[in-house]
Formats: C-alpha cells, sequence, structure tokens
C-alpha cells in the first residue's frame, strides 16, 4: 500500500460502490435548492447585459494562445460591464433543461450547480470596496459587507504566495468559489466530490479566458486560509465552505 | 460528525498540516520526468501546425454563449487539422517558464503536468482507427494499437450513461486522460490531489469550448470502469491511472 494511497483513491472512478448505494434522490429526499437563499430586503445591484462587444480580444485561438497565469496587476478598474461578463462566463445561466434544471456557461455534472460565487471587489468602477454574492439567476449582486482593511484582509487569507507575494491584494477582484456539497451528494452520493473538484475547474478556466479577452489576466489560488474565509463569509464550513480562489485584474505592461 | 465528513474534508484547503509536511521535493529527491517515456521504435505521426484558420466560429463570447454538453453527433468526421488543435487546446505547450518547466494553453498548479492523454479514434480523417498517446512536447501522436471493435469497447468502458446511452462510442474521438500523481505529488504531498482533479476541470472546459469554435461538440464523462481502461491502456492504476474522459464529435443538426 503506498504512502498516498487514500488520496489517490479519491481521485479514481468508484462506480461499482456506487452502484449498490441508494442516493437521497432515489429515497425520494426532498431536492435541495440549486442557489442559496438571500434576505428580500437585501441590497442588489443590477449588471448590466451582457454581450460580445465587451470583449478587445475576440479570437478564441489568440485568448487560449496567450493565457497566462497573471500575477501582477494595473492599477487601472475593470468595469462593471466587465464584471458583470466574467461572472456570466463563470456561472451566468444560458438555458434551462426538461427537467427545469438550469443549464449555464459551463458543465456541471447532473446540473447539480453546488457552487456560489464570493467576490472581494477592491477595485470595479461604480462599484464600492466591499463582499458581494453573484446571484446567477437574478444576474445581479448582493452587497454583503465592507471590510475595513479589506487588501489585508485578502492578503490574510491567501497566506504567502509562490512566485509573488501579496499579489492577490493588488487584483481588482477576487472570486472566492463556495461549494454546498450536499446538491450533488443528493445525487451522487460518494461519487460526487471528485466531480465537484473538476467542476470547479471547469469554472475556473472560463475566467482565465474571459479575463483573457478583456485584457486582464487571472490567476487561481489553491492555498488559503480555510477557517479565516469560511468565517468572514459567514460559511458553517461543512454543509458549506470555499474551494477554490481566483484573482483578476488588468494586465500590468512589463 | 457528517456522513461525508471524509469526502468533504478532501475538498478543503488544508494547508495547517502541509505546512509541516517536508514534500519529496524539500528532502532533495529527484524531480519525476514531465512526460511518460517512450520506445524510439514507436510509429509517430505528425500534427499540423496549429493557427486560428482552423476556426469556424472565431469569436470567444459566442464560444462561450452557445457551449453544451452534446450526446448526438454527426457522421463527419474530424479533420487532423482539428484534432492537432484540440490536442494544442488541452495540453499544447506555448511556452517555458525560468524554471524551465513548461507552460500550456491550461493553467496546471506547480506546473506539475501530471496528464498523459489517450486517444480513442474512432472517425478522425487520415488517422486509421485506434489507440493513440499524445506527445505534447514533440506535437505528435503516438501510435499505440489497434483493437477489434473499438466502438464496442468505449461502450463498455463507458458503462451505462445517463440521458443518451452508448453516446460516447458515436463520437469521432475520445480523450482519456491519466494522471500520473507522484509528478504533482513530489511537490505538494498531500495536497496534490485537488489539485490534479480541479486541474483537470481546467482541461476539458478548454476542450469543450475548442470543440465548440470547430462546430464539433464535445461532452465529459466522470463514469467510467477504472479497471477496464486501465488495464486496456497498459496503466498500472497506481502511479498512473485515467482520470477523466471526454467525447468529441461534429454535431448532428437537430
Amino acid at each position: 500500500m503506498g504512502r498516498y494511497e487514500k488520496q489517490r483513491s479519491f481521485l479514481k472512478s468508484n462506480f461499482t460502490e456506487f452502484k449498490n448505494i441508494k442516493t437521497d434522490k432515489m429515497k425520494g429526499m426532498p431536492k435541495p435548492d440549486e442557489g442559496k437563499a438571500y434576505d428580500s430586503c437585501s441590497e442588489l445591484i443590477n449588471l448590466p447585459k451582457v454581450g460580445s462587444e465587451i470583449l478587445r480580444k475576440e479570437n478564441i485561438y489568440e485568448c487560449i494562445n496567450s493565457r497566462r497565469s497573471t500575477r501582477f496587476y494595473s492599477k487601472e478598474s475593470i468595469s462593471i460591464e466587465e464584471l458583470s461578463y466574467l461572472l456570466w462566463a463563470t456561472q451566468g445561466i444560458t438555458g434551462i433543461n426538461k427537467a427545469g434544471l438550469t443549464l449555464r456557461t459551463v458543465p456541471c455534472s447532473g446540473a447539480t450547480h453546488s457552487f456560489e460565487t464570493y467576490l472581494f471587489i477592491t477595485n470595479v468602477e461604480g462599484i464600492q470596496k466591499g463582499v458581494y454574492r453573484y446571484l446567477p439567476a437574478e444576474h445581479k449582486l448582493l452587497f454583503m459587507f465592507e471590510i475595513e482593511g479589506i487588501d489585508d484582509k485578502i492578503d490574510e487569507i491567501t497566506l504567502d504566495q509562490p512566485f509573488v507575494p501579496n499579489f492577490a491584494k493588488k487584483a481588482a477582484v477576487i472570486f472566492a468559489w463556495s461549494t454546498t456539497p450536499y446538491r450533488s451528494e443528493w445525487k451522487f452520493d460518494i461519487t460526487a466530490h471528485k466531480k465537484i473538484l473538476i467542476d470547479i475547474g471547469h469554472v475556473c478556466q472560463n475566467l482565465y479566458l474571459a479575463s483573457e479577452s478583456i485584457d486582464a489576466g487571472a490567476c487561481a489560488i489553491g492555498i488559503y486560509d480555510q477557517t479565516m474565509i469560511d468565517g468572514l463569509l459567514g460559511l458553517d464550513g461543512d454543509e458549506e465552505f470555499v474551494i477554490y480562489l481566483a484573482a483578476v485584474g488588468k494586465k500590468k505592461e512589463e
């Protein structure tokens, strides 16, 4: 038995075990909500309609070819139109299937959509610094709260990054994706978790390419303080917790 | 303690535990090879140079907007130029960093590139049916072997798919990505495995978008017979094993 056996086994297809499991869906348990509820008194911000006029680099080949993990950002802000486009590209709803499930700009196993998108905004034109949540069904932003010294908070959460320490705090916006794993477990039980990680990879790749197409750059962040960020966002760390982050900012001329 | 505690904990950032680990890299153990070795007598197939002239739908906004998991394919073949583009978009090398590591069309934690791309080709113009491996450094295909009744083999491997049973065998090509986890474990130890799954999600999203841009469609496959596919590809199932698949074919008019 190898040193990493437990971890490696997590990467494999466990359909044999799964075949014998009766999922909560099969048991007739109620389907979890697709999106997280919010207070009807919340402050909502309309996001502009998304269209291809936002693009500065249209050609998909060029976008794939020039994509790089970008850790140096200019001081130029991101416009609300651009933010709207990035949110749409990562979690936007583009259809509804026969079962009434949303189809999005990214594929998701069983259309279970276990993610919520939180934003730490520091440099988006027309939006005050603070923490927000994206509402895909409404294509709106929900204002959560301000944080004193938000840049330093981002720094603390993202720890000491290799290559360019503290780059995240210099980004215009940080995406922090949480998962509510039961949305997928209800349907996929013990096979849900592998799918969730792959699915967040789908999401983040669209962020990379969409950023590239507006002359911005993205950098995913896999190292972060789990307890601190969950606590800050008011997530319980079990039924919902952060799984991945990415920084985005306009590219700096080098 | 919840029912899925073990699985959920795998999704979290375990930097606290990681901080106290001395990785094999830190111990001065030799760096694993980035790519899998191959016999110098192997039959190699040159892949055409990739450029944006291959695109039928150039606009990245349009590609993101119209992407769908596609399970119905026409009988039209994929050209070798198109296959070359899909391989480049998913694992192509676009640069070398200061440490001599390859940079690719997709981001990968620590540029550890633990993936190999195997192809089950059934309908690519000018390439005989069979199983191949992509060599990113050479941008070539390595012919591995033919299989009698390759379509039915694909069917067996991909099991009974929901929605459209047996769709995979009707695709023009099946991508099967393996991981060689030690390439990442050497650097990231117990934190490698979460990264590997997210990284294969990055890869597959580029396959979706690149397929869309050539009027083809892709569908990821997360349910497969682990033992059968590893056995077929000659992987030991521990040091290297398949982690994700995707079918690609030209879209069928509906």
